[in-house]
């Protein structure tokens, strides 16, 4: 107790949220709008090595390096998880998550399942949170709503989303993303009830 | 998984919260509130033996009861806690915590630090939560406000507030009743965010 007010100090160190899901869940959707009502809780840039889109700006979507930049410091253990997709490699800062949570906010990584994976191997500290589609008939529709994926594509990304859901064990939470707005006050509560946990 | 959907099974076994704070830390109106937005979490009715007030409905604020009852009860061990308040006896049912458990409901029992200690004793489940008065000089104004008590007792309930405050560390919550909506909206997501935990 210091001073007047009787409340324990609040500790300066931010949570790690981790929210992953099978693609088609509607994971970054969810993420984004919690991100948005919640001020204290931040969104760790990543790096890549892919080319920038129209209107994304370097160090707000992506940080965007080449790609001897980033083999060395996936060398030098600078990401706390990395993958390749489509060819272009996708990496988490260490040090911008530590930065993030040292300065007390909360700190929400939206990464898939291996990513997830990588990250419980490397931290002994944050919260995984899992997002499932309401059923894998909704999961292929919402695959195929997308219209980017050939048929045998949508066959591959359901089979391994009805292995990385298995998965869901490993986790301290699940969200079933059936209703959006359902699924956003379901995270939020997580994140909220996390800053009145004695126990971090 | 059952059928089509993906969702793990809801355990249909609800949570039981315990909510517990010093006289005058606002702990009653928060949980009415929390109770009236939240359709699936209940109240357990207690057992007393004081005469019902103007307007008391047994078996909804209280079950009415005779003394020789009520021991009788207690030595049973019908209760998971109970206290002998101003002469009267006040008893939370375990059969009926366990049976609004039981049929899903979450549960909210309001009791005060020691009764909470006493179900910590007997019940091997429970999420507890300690609420705070922003202040000791604001409990001061809150308990001056009720002007139902003297100097000296004012200064005795002090005195013990300030002596159950040093317990928060056996709970697993602590939420300050600073600005009461906030309040809420922890209280409430703390019981939200345990609906999605899969390590109940």
């Amino acid at each position: 107790m210091k001073g007047k007010r009787t409340l324990p100090e609040k500790k300066d160190r931010g949570s790690l949220f981790i929210v992953s899901a099978p693609s088609g869940a509607g994971k970054t959707t969810l993420c984004k709008k919690v991100l948005s009502a919640l001020p204290y809780l931040k969104f760790s840039v990543s790096y890549t090595t892919r080319q920038p889109r129209k209107g994304e700006v370097n160090d707000r979507e992506y940080t965007f390096i080449r790609r001897d930049e980033f083999t060395r410091m996936a060398k030098k253990g600078d990401f706390i998880e990395w993958a390749e997709i489509h060819g272009e490699l996708y990496g988490t800062s260490k040090k911008r998550i530590e930065e993030l949570l040292a300065a007390g906010n909360d700190v929400l990584l939206d990464i898939d399942v291996q990513g997830a994976s990588q990250v419980r191997k490397k931290s002994r500290e944050g919260v995984y949170i899992f997002i499932l589609p309401p059923s894998l008939g909704e999961l292929r529709t919402r695959l195929e709503k997308r219209m980017t994926d050939s048929q045998a594509n949508i066959k591959k990304r359901l089979k391994t989303a009805l292995s990385e859901i298995k998965e869901y064990t490993a986790y301290d939470y699940v969200i079933m993303n059936d209703i959006l707005n359902d699924a956003v006050r379901v995270l939020e509560a997580i994140i909220i009830a996390r800053r009145a946990s004695i126990k971090k």
